[in-house]
């Protein structure tokens, strides 16, 4: 496959190499460099058992990282104590030869959970990731942290600010074990932007929010959930404040990078044939309105209806039906499969017809609109079907 | 596959029939007939699109009911008003063949959501399930109800009371859209001992809860819901209050007749292949082990591996890591494959060998329990595997 076309972000290089963790035939180290003076936000997962990188990560983020070390292959999770010491070994040989110290290095993992990290694999091939790196790799990179992703996942955007401009690029992996609960399995964005500490991490958590957190494959949370933004800070635009509307328009940009990567992410979703957007309208809130759209967009029943193009409505009813909605009046219920009616006032429209239901259930994108007429929040999530491939891939994983 | 072994019970009969409401060749129609003088118990669905017949039900339960009319082949759910309609009008034609009235008759239907009640096929074979009604008919009964399910489900007890002895007999139904909240999707229970209606619904409420509501098949609650318990009266044992022995003795028999009901239906859920038995011990209180319990129940990475007989632990502890339990000190978590410790102190358990769980996971019957280590409580959620067939069996339900 094609590597996507990508912006390079000044002030921040990519570096690669294959350390062989897994598989031999391709990258799966990572290192990505910023130059000193940028800021860097993040989010992780919130799984109990959050992995020892993400535990090390989250105690560097505040030290002005300079260097994310990312492997796949091994998620580096549920190993305890010895778990940490291999993360934390792992950040002080990357600075050693970085020219750095180990607290200025995020480490990030994606792979399998329980087996300890092949240490020595990784710093084995550190230096040869060092020597490759260049601005222009975030295509290579999207490749080295893929696991049982069928294609790289990037985007850029260009945020014009008036006279000047900025950029943006990111790249993600995931594909199963995916129900982001406040990030996506592994993203990494940049800009040469300057934003404070506040500032980014105010704008990522935001974005996060409505973007990685509005996706889901299986309802399965990771325990390596991150995404990280750094701004190199080396644009000739000056330094971003929130309230202004060169925040909002580096706002929009990174929602429109998220969006991107978070969709691509449920695109490759685990034996994904169709992706599914489902969209509740008119909740007392966003929160309900998530929950109902979680509600559906989980339910195995309606992800093999959409699987098998079978319009049976009723799963989609029974799935908001028994979503976490206080008293929800069921007459004051709508429910759209694309642009066909076909639940108005809680029960079956009068104008409904099979074959108009059919039509929309044959494409590769199914739009579910959902109006609860409760209130005036809006949410969307998105999702993908549940096919004889996730069975397979996930009955296989290890084998 | 032969029928199994029934009890009667005394004061209650069962009438079959084959109306062709969805086949041509089955029986998918049943009355249930009980003496006057009787009490009825009822535990229904939680999803806010109940069915017009869990609405009727509701309606009549307090009127002391003695028929109950069941139909498999279409759920009357999602159909409004004329659902209602439907559902009353064919309480009236079994009331006017029976001789009583139409709010004696609590009305239950299973199959499709989203298409109206044939009627008039089922007025034309009321007349046959009446002529041809018995004591003996649980076995046929439980066919009748049959969608999905590759086999019936039934169970009987004898309770002791000193020199008394009442039976406890009953049927259920329900393969998919398994996540029962409040009772399973359909189940009919008889017993010819007294209980005032109080008394039984309080006794048949918190065992639905420790039975029914604590299997999971793929965690779509149903619109249809219902477990009702029909109590005859006609034993010579007087009537069982609340706080004896013999209403322990009584519970103790509806747990394991409730129980045994619940198990069939995960054993024979959608594509299942193995019964997976979910126990979480030290929770702080049993709503907290049940949340755990069903996060790892629901997780379809769990699931899969299960399928495969793969030990991926990871997808266990990853599970326990998301469920919403407030401040886990995973440091306190141990988790077993049946008798083997994988996790001990959060961690990889240094005894656990890829064989030893390789040897838990090809059984037929997996047990993974979980200590929180934050309390006295303890829960067993029951589930299957996830297959190919169960993608096959949903996507090709309709066709």
């Amino acid at each position: 496959m094609d590597e996507p076309r990508l912006d390079s972000v000044p002030g921040i290089r990519l570096g690669t190499a294959a350390a062989g963790i897994k598989r031999m035939d391709r990258d799966d180290l990572l290192v990505i460099e910023m130059v000193a003076g940028g800021t860097t936000a993040a989010v992780f997962t919130r799984n109990a058992f959050c992995a020892a990188p993400v535990v090390v990560a989250r105690e560097n983020l505040y030290r002005r990282p300079r260097w994310l070390l990312i492997n796949s292959g091994n998620a580096n999770a549920g190993t305890g104590k010895r778990g940490l010491k291999d993360a934390r070994r792992c950040c002080a040989s990357l600075a050693a030869s970085a020219g750095g110290t180990a607290d200025q290095v995020l480490p990030f993992s994606t792979g399998v959970i329980g087996e300890y990290l092949p240490v020595g694999k990784i710093e084995a091939a550190l230096l040869s990731a060092l020597q490759n790196m260049t601005e222009d790799a975030w295509g290579r990179a999207a490749r080295a942290i893929m696991t049982t992703d069928t294609r790289p996942k990037a985007a850029s955007r260009i945020i014009d600010l008036g006279s000047e401009r900025v950029t943006l690029t990111g790249i993600a992996k995931g594909a199963g074990m995916i129900q982001p609960n406040m990030a996506t399995m592994l993203a990494f964005i940049g800009t040469d932007a300057a934003l404070s500490s506040e500032a980014l991490q105010r704008c990522l958590s935001e974005v996060a929010d409505l973007t990685f957190n509005c996706i889901t494959v299986d309802g399965d949370t990771s325990t390596n959930d991150a995404c990280v933004l750094l701004a190199s800070a080396v644009s000739s635009v000056p330094p971003i404040e929130p309230g202004t509307r060169a925040y909002r328009r580096f706002r929009e940009g990174l929602f429109e990078v998220c969006g991107s990567l978070a969709e691509s992410i449920v695109r490759d979703g685990e034996g994904a044939t169709k992706l599914i957007r489902v969209v509740v309208e008119q909740a007392r809130d966003e929160s309900e309105a998530r929950e109902v759209a979680k509600a559906v967009a989980h339910s195995p029943l309606v992800k093999t209806a959409c699987f098998a193009s079978d319009p049976n409505w009723g799963r989609i009813l029974a799935a908001v039906g028994r979503a976490p909605c206080l008293e929800l009046d069921i007459g004051g219920v709508a429910i759209w499969l694309g642009d066909v009616a076909i639940v108005t006032g809680g029960e079956r429209a009068p104008s409904y017809s099979e074959e108009a239901g059919q039509e929309v259930m044959n494409q590769a994108e199914i739009l579910i609109r959902i109006a609860l007429g409760r209130g005036p929040a809006t949410q969307t999530v998105l999702t993908c079907d549940l096919s004889y491939d996730y069975v397979r891939i996930n009955a296989e994983y290890r084998t």
